[in-house]
């Protein structure tokens, strides 16, 4: 195939089995609406809560979702498909219904945060890439939450691209990051496509390549003149943060004052008291320090506590690989086909049946418990999954970043406090299946215990 | 900037730091050959070695590197960079030189996996994008091998798309998996891309849809004629085999022989022993046991050690998330600016100046030892990094992906025993600087010190 295949917008990125999987069912003419939920099973014990996100790029990947002619003929040629399939991919338009909590809101496990309702084909050929759409931003924004609540006030940026896994790990985990809470981020098509605030300065080797850090930072100066952050760890720390305030009123002369200096090695909390002193001594009171290299929300909580005088951080790769949890127990399950709700009885995976809806009930601008139950129940509480396509089409405009950045940010200040810590809270959140689920659940397995008996 | 943006193909897929550097570099014409190389400052405690992956990727990357108009109008938009630099930007080309270990080579830690010689603005921007696609391969290669050796002749797929850290990952773990010796993967493209045989059955919602797990396998084998694999683990695990006892003969008389089932639930070991009891009895020993749910080499190791009659494994998370390490410790260092060798000197972060060379010395077929020096040295062993491009261009065609899966099978048959364990090895492998490489870095560091010392 081609080498400008684009893995990110191609239908054809999936499992095989989707493609066996729809093979039977048109050859078996299973054509009927099945609702599929996603959702997390379990939280990770080092996570009090999770974040929605990922939806924006799910509504745009179930819009666009169409096989190339290119994909369809290679698909033949490799003769596992009967030429009628071919052109029931060919025809592949995303028709169905999505439901799903807006990006930025706080979830639990169980909690579907997404159901597809559409023709049974297409509800499970969308499944492969929806999961991994939906996964990696969870996964992040939820990381990054965590970082939020740890360093209050701090500005904190994004500067994992390079460890990412690879390309749209790197640009969306800027996406999630900022969603969460982030100031902004080092990776620069995050501000074309998004809008997201982006920061950077200089690398080492560009300090390196000068034969001495006066060289280099008296160069750097000449470039950037608005926003001067000088990266001052690549020999001697303290020995830089003085020639710092050697060169300042120099620079200041010359229209270009200081703002930062950055650290990225060694004992952060130390070289930065040690900086600080420096700099204060020297008149540079206002010269921020930023902080990057091995930071997670662990050490950020550290540093408040110790009061460690960092104005900002640059959080890589424990931010855009979720290094304690790299992947979260997540599944896009069928709960109804024809009509007829479905449950998965499988070991320690079995599923809530039927079509559900969240209903969370708040005091005083806390959340107080959720209610897990069928989407036409009515509960007490806001319901948290809302329309938002219809027929294959959106509703309406999705929330905007901002404004989903603007709901998490909202959901984290109304989290019970234990949540808002980083150890894990006991007991957990309450969320309650309703009585209607739970029966439901028990007739599903009585129906399935007469059907497995009464086999022919 | 417009939706169809491939950040995958983007030069703009980079840190802002690169950009403001090559600023700052055109304004000072610091444009001298530098050397830059890749490597892992420090091996996970759970790995005893690292495979080199992702080479092709790199190369694919600096061959077409470029700017296209709307990113530079973007860029100039954004109003942070002079006129002068935009253009700079327009007319960028890799020019340089690379050279490499080539995919499938086991390496160490400080060892140069890659080295870019090329003009100093060039080689520093494709820093970010360079590690990111080096990063992962190397990052899942590594993992994928340690399950080779903790399964020797069993079939190993990548079952891992969903949970992968977005599109690329997904498509570009199956490739570094297959790379390290996995039998296929489930990932649809991985095939029509880079040749890798892909697998795939059903998934539960399958079985679910039906009225019963009979009408389920029926219309399985109808569509599925070649290579019948049922899941049975839906329900109830032993009472599904019993079920594909029952119905294999009639479905082997219409010509779809049962050819293996799947297990993704409970205890792997455990239901595996139950269901060959029960295929073997009911006359189905050449049906094969597939599982897949929650795998990782720790797990295919114990299975090994018990005898387990599981004949093929899916494996996701564990594979393409490298759950236990997701990320590595590694760098893109400038190690030459000018004929002149450069050395960081940052605590705990301190790397080899110039141009480096990995000598490998083999006795009887097993690795013996490496020696790390300068690439002008002359050292007994075989040379690891090989010349790749020369100006821009590569001096011949890459290794073919089954080239590399081949040298990485030779390469894993030739460590030395204990690094074949999935525990630590205790003395590591051993890699030792040449005499003129500590020369050179002494010599470095009185360098900086006399220019620190004696700054105007």
């Amino acid at each position: 195939m081609h080498a400008a295949f684009d893995p990110a917008r191609s239908l054809l990125l999936t499992d095989l089995y989707e493609l066996t999987m729809l093979d039977a069912y048109r050859r078996e003419s299973m054509e009927a609406a099945a609702s599929f939920e996603f959702f997390v099973r379990k939280l990770p014990p080092c996570r009090n809560f999770l974040v929605a996100a990922g939806l924006a790029q799910v509504v745009e990947f179930l819009e666009t979702a169409r096989f190339t002619e290119e994909e369809l003929g290679w698909l033949a040629r490799t003769g596992r498909f009967a030429p009628e399939t071919i052109e029931r991919l060919r025809a592949f338009r995303f028709t169905g219904d999505v439901d799903a909590m807006p990006e930025g809101t706080v979830f639990f496990a169980d909690e579907p945060v997404l159901r597809v309702t559409a023709p049974l084909p297409e509800a499970q050929l969308v499944e492969s890439r929806l999961i991994n759409l939906l996964h990696f931003q969870i996964l992040i924004a939820s990381k990054a939450a965590r970082m939020v609540l740890a360093a209050p006030g701090k500005i904190l940026l994004d500067f994992g691209l390079r460890r990412a896994h690879g390309a749209e790990a790197g640009l969306l985990a800027a996406r999630a990051s900022y969603l969460a809470g982030f100031t902004g981020t080092a990776t620069v098509p995050a501000e074309a496509l998004f809008g997201i605030p982006i920061y950077g300065t200089m690398a080492h080797s560009f300090v390196q390549a000068f034969g001495s850090e006066r060289e280099a930072f008296e160069a750097f100066a000449r470039s950037r003149p608005k926003s001067l952050i000088l990266l001052i760890d690549t020999y001697d720390t303290e020995a830089a943060a003085r020639l710092v305030v050697e060169m300042a009123p120099e620079l200041a002369a010359h229209g270009t004052p200081v703002a930062g200096v950055r650290i990225d090695s060694g004992d952060l909390a130390a070289h930065a008291r040690a900086v600080r002193a420096i700099l204060d001594a020297g008149g540079l009171r206002e010269v921020k320090i930023f902080a990057s290299g091995g930071l997670d929300e662990q050490l950020l909580a550290r540093h408040r506590a110790e009061g460690v005088p960092i104005d900002g951080y640059g959080i890589g790769t424990s931010l855009t690989t979720s290094t304690d949890w790299p992947a979260l127990d997540c599944a896009y399950k069928l709960v109804a086909y024809a009509g007829e709700p479905r449950r998965k009885r499988s070991e320690g995976k079995a599923t809530w049946p039927g079509a559900k809806q969240v209903w969370r009930r708040r005091a005083n601008g806390r959340m107080e418990g959720d209610r897990l139950g069928l989407a036409e129940e009515r509960q007490e509480g806001e319901p948290l999954l809302v329309p938002v396509m219809r027929g294959g089409k959106r509703v309406g405009p999705l929330p905007s970043l901002a404004e989903a950045r603007a709901r998490c940010a909202r959901e984290l200040e109304a989290l019970p406090e234990p949540l808002r810590r980083l150890e894990p809270a006991q007991p957990p959140y309450p969320v309650e299946p309703t009585e209607a689920l739970r029966a439901l659940a028990a007739a599903c397995d009585r129906r399935q215990r007469e059907r497995a008996g009464g086999g022919p």
